[in-house]
């Protein structure tokens, strides 16, 4: 596989290891995954999460399918409906499973090992892609920061996203965060506001624990501080990335990103969504409408984990039980509040018009 | 003193026991405090907090000042001014000290016993007018959402809320939750969204305490929620306190009340903040500009209190040490965002004209 990033690889069994992604910053542990019951686990208790990386999961998740049910194309297909069903918002996890399905029809002539074999390259191939994804996002976004930086007269940036969208999220340098590392590369003096972006911290967890790892300088802040960091001018330019962009540019992600949307869109702060092609659902066409939004459970609110005194990461209650918690993982951000999206063939407009335009062989 | 329901009282001895509000809910005990030093670590480390609650305590302080300087008032005037430092943001704080402070220079010649005494009904009768504020906040407040209801014809009403304004806040039904408690009381059916306000989670502590014990129907929702309920339709009011309200009706209320706001006034939705005029800072003609924000420690942010697996209050940390954070504790709401402020004359429109007809004797 290419990259060098990534949150799972296949080890020398070509059973599929993940980082288990709950624990971070905390513990960096792995699990790994032999058949499809634990990918969909994994996908949707979180141990994997972000766009990306449920897309790149799920793919492997057909192989490990193609695998337990010995090539079974049948078997495989109701494998498929059940992973597709493990998280409803990303839209990658559905466009990658359909992806490798399709390979599994044609192909499904081939003999067990030669068809289990061809499912892996496949999801391969998948995650390989998102590599050249992440590099060509990263070049446009950290090209768009410093004609930023230029026409302000800038000799340093201050950038705000919200929730995890780094390599965690998507292979090997993420969307958001790939500009990011571009521009660290580039020598542009760059600090990040990292949301911590309850009720799960994917910020605080995720991306600074990434942002850190890569010497970037980062302020975590609670995710109610981003408008007034927009109002006092400390922040110019929001990026995060997302789980679904409708044709119309409307923009799923995680929870909160319509907040910071409007604050930005209130400021003149310039408000990018960084995203693969594979994020677009073109049959789509009012996001803030159709788009699924997923309710999880309460305990995600009423529970958090930390490390206590002794060190030992625990979970712990935070508010009272008798109380009612509910727990929408995303919101959507309607497109005339957004500057821009970043793709891996450039940036466009989020309208119906640009879109279809740089998309038109896949729309 | 005035009020059912008050977080502090004086005790036998007259000293000052106050609820530890950094406890709930997970715990209801007191803390006493008979000096100065005490009053001051209260209000800052906030064991007592709320803009009315903490000018409260603050003119309690005085009067235990007086006590403690044995009615010297040079020294009280020392004291006045460190307790008015104790916390930067809330105006009632330096207002409530203020009052004592010009009846403690008029009384100075008074014998100790008889000045302490004066001190001490003061700083009662303080409290006790914002006992008849609550309740007038409590009428008008209910009087605008029967309005709404009406004129939307609805028969159940939904109502976000952020950080805590209630009896913890301003005895003795609060500001914010004045109207709802009023509302129960005339038989709405009312239902409220409680944000959990990090990094301090005085919603989910707090307010959702108080909301429990008077049965009112609430969800706690983090405070990424509250933009995706209100594009769905979901509130139909959105009212918080205010901890320093200048004279262009721009707002301070809890870090992240702005981003609430924004959200309002994207769905067309009320946004009201409730507030008795002590909260009014006439000297302030341009709140966004000039109103000072306090910054906490970042401890608040990487530190939470919850109840482990055996039943034990801890702090747990819930993010690396090695990221910097930072932990601003207001924003402020532009008045052009307000639908109105509902303050114990009545409800007035957020700019200089309103405010000013409205309380022409106090400007």
């Amino acid at each position: 596989m290419k990259g060098q990033y990534k949150p799972f690889w296949l080890d020398d069994s070509d059973n599929l290891v993940v980082l288990d992604q709950r624990l971070l910053p905390f513990k960096e542990e792995t699990i790994t995954i032999t058949n499809v019951k634990e990918t969909i686990e994994a996908i949707s208790n979180m141990t994997v999460r972000g766009a990306g990386v449920i897309g790149n999961i799920a793919g492997f998740g057909i192989y490990l399918g193609a695998k337990e049910s010995k090539g079974n194309i049948s078997k495989l297909a109701e494998f498929a409906e059940e992973i597709k069903e493990s998280r409803p918002t990303a839209v990658n996890l559905s466009w990658a499973v359909d992806r490798v399905m399709r390979l599994a029809y044609k192909k499904r002539k081939l003999n067990e090992k030669d068809f289990i074999e061809v499912l892996k390259k496949e999801a391969i191939a998948i995650a390989d892609e998102d590599c050249i994804c992440s590099e060509n996002i990263a070049q446009f976004g950290a090209d768009i920061i410093e004609e930023i930086m230029l026409s302000r007269g800038l000799d340093s940036f201050n950038i705000l996203t919200h929730c995890n969208a780094g390599w965690l999220a998507i292979v090997d340098s993420g969307t958001a965060l790939a500009p990011i590392y571009e521009a660290k590369k580039r020598g542009i003096k760059i600090h990040v506001w990292v949301d911590e972006t309850r009720p799960r911290n994917q910020g605080a967890n995720l991306t600074a624990w990434e942002l850190l790892k890569a010497g970037i300088d980062h302020t975590v802040v609670v995710d109610n501080v981003g408008g007034h960091l927009m109002q006092q001018g400390m922040v110019d330019m929001v990026i995060t990335g997302a789980d679904r962009v409708a044709r119309n540019g409307d923009s799923a992600n995680k929870i909160g990103t319509y907040l910071k949307a409007l604050s930005a869109k209130d400021n003149n702060i310039p408000f990018y969504i960084a995203l693969p092609s594979s994020s677009f659902d073109f049959k789509i066409l009012n996001g803030v409408e159709e788009i699924p939004i997923e309710v999880r459970g309460e305990d995600e609110v009423k529970f958090m984990r930390g490390i206590d005194s002794s060190g030992e990461v625990k979970e712990f209650r935070i508010m009272q039980d008798s109380s009612l918690a509910l727990n929408y993982g995303f919101d959507v951000t309607p497109a005339r509040l957004i500057t821009g999206l970043i793709t891996e063939r450039g940036d466009c407009k989020a309208n119906i018009d640009s879109i279809e335009n740089m998309f038109m062989d896949l729309v």
